[in-house]
């Protein structure tokens, strides 16, 4: 590793620019380069998976949308209508919706709905439970969706991607990510705004049930356990699949603060996985900020957005990308098109 | 223009996704239509300008590159080998560069040097002259400089450009940037900082050096005496592009320091310019932040970069791009595929 560092450095130095004067550009270039084991890395497939399901917690009226609506924009994005196809389409991101467990009926059959997406059917079961009233999972559910989110790891490295990144999408979820990062430690107050803009007496209401779910669960803390108790089968997958990426060289970009709680949790499973962790974006949401920090992420971009899906996630690893391509695409130095500074004779 | 308003924030709000979930992407897309005078705005066609011209005041020494190597610069460009062309290539930028007056001999002719980008040659000199020691320009080249900057706004309308970027390439550029500021009123210590790398003695050379220049030149307050005084060949015909975008429905997208100070010339000869700017990014150097500022112009990306060329700007510009994108091919509620939360009862 400190081969690859050294190695990358020197390639990013021999480029016809100021040392160091890609700024973060070459921050990013410099972990894909010791996350692929390659000086200079390459990035030339990308691709998003939004994972979605249900949120039993919903029942406690913690969001102004009702439940049925992450079945309907489920619908939206295989039909090409959401924020993510078209922030995805503008840079240059596949997109994978997978059904981790959303409330109803299994989806129609793809000639019925032409998916213009990818579409993985890996329901663990029709939306989890309440936390506020019982476990989320059963234990067994919890390792069945870590085994699916390992095997969309697996996946991800068949299919010959560089960068993954990852989505969600789930009436709810900031409820359970808030419940989750109190159990684990994380101060209640940090953890839980306003999320889609609910008042003030909606905003006491979730405060209770998120405390109410976490006293009454109240899991050991290891991220098993809380996903267990306290997540849902959306983020049990994710980290599922954000650990199973380890020894593939593949990164991995968080978008918002539901994935990001879900990548805590797997950070709690094994710390490594931040080696191969961008974090996208900072969401608007209030909790993002403590935990992303907390992990020791540095936030790609800051637009104030709190929209979801994946969106911020496409926008951050794109400029990656872009670190990756002026790696790759610059002229050196050594080619003697253009003096090095630091090769130069001091004017003054 | 209140109409326009008014019309594209209700269309965003129509969109699948919560209000204002989409942050600043919705900003940038209600200025885009503010300033196409169009819902949705569109964002076809982006195309960069990178304007190169030679500084006199780097004779002082104040820089740690000697001069040729804007010429090796921009071979480098034509050659497609520098920073801007990987990521003006990465974020669907057309680039052209513009000789406003690097110093020595015409640039060999195209079918010599093979330029993988359009190559215009507007040279007004073979680099304007030490303001140190001297006017840097004369009144006439001034006037000159400006107005082919016009006839280039033109020719981006004529090329159907929905939005320009500027790029800057000069060596000392940093230097009369901070000039000119100085000279506008800025306080140099706010203005001045190390660029590419010099040390404590350089600095305060070059402290000297920009103190002098604006004492012994002492231009009257205005853009253009400011611009003839201290200022060069391509920050006029920087500021002529942008004064001549006005009234054309076209977005410029700014890069560092040195184009945001030829804006700020620009400004002071037409405050209204600020209606078709935006801030492409933050750069590391030092002086950019209070500019922007005082222009009321938001930085989209904040990546510690201090290259110039345009790299910052293409960058941010692609951010807006992907806010019109998300304007013009997201579903709406009022297809009725989604449910809003704001016409839903609230169930607290």
């Amino acid at each position: 590793m400190e081969n690859i560092k050294a190695a990358i450095e020197a390639h990013l130095d021999d480029l016809t620019k100021p040392r160091g004067s890609l700024g973060k550009l070459e921050t990013y270039c410099v972990k894909m380069a010791e996350i692929q084991g390659r000086v200079p890395p390459k990035l030339e497939k990308k691709g998003i998976y939004v994972f979605a399901g249900d949120h039993g917690i919903a029942a406690e009226g913690v969001s102004l949308y009702p439940q049925e609506v992450s079945r309907q924009m489920v619908l939206n994005i295989l039909a090409g209508g959401a924020g993510i196809n078209a922030l995805a389409g503008g840079t240059g991101w596949d997109v994978t919706l997978v059904d981790a467990g959303v409330i109803g009926e299994d989806f129609p059959p793809d000639n019925e709905i032409k998916p213009v997406c990818s579409f993985v059917r890996a329901r663990i079961g029709s939306g989890c439970r309440n936390s506020f009233k019982e476990d989320a999972l059963a234990p067994e559910e919890t390792e069945r969706a870590l085994a699916r989110g390992k095997a969309l790891a697996q996946d991800a490295a068949d299919r010959g991607l560089d960068m993954t990144a990852i989505g969600d999408l789930g009436i709810g979820n900031t409820s359970t990510a808030a419940a989750m990062l109190v159990a684990a430690g994380f101060n209640i107050d940090d953890m839980v705004d306003r999320g889609t803009g609910i008042d003030d007496a909606m905003l006491k209401h979730k405060l209770q049930v998120i405390q109410g779910a976490v006293k009454s669960r109240n899991p050991p803390k290891d991220g098993r356990s809380i996903l267990q108790k306290l997540g849902s089968f959306d983020f049990a997958m994710m980290a599922g699949f954000i650990l199973g990426l380890e020894g593939k060289g593949i990164a991995c970009v968080l978008d918002g603060f539901p994935v990001s709680a879900a990548a805590y949790m797997a950070y709690m499973i094994n710390p490594k996985v931040r080696d191969w962790l961008f974090a996208g974006h900072l969401s608007k949401v209030a909790g993002h900020k403590p935990l992303l920090e907390h992990m020791g992420l540095d936030p790609i971009v800051n637009l104030d957005m709190r929209l979801g899906e994946g969106t911020g996630a496409v926008i951050g690893g794109h400029i990656v990308e872009l670190g990756v391509r002026a790696a790759r695409e610059m002229a050196s130095f050594s080619q003697g098109r253009v003096s090095d500074s630091e090769k130069a004779e001091k004017k003054y």
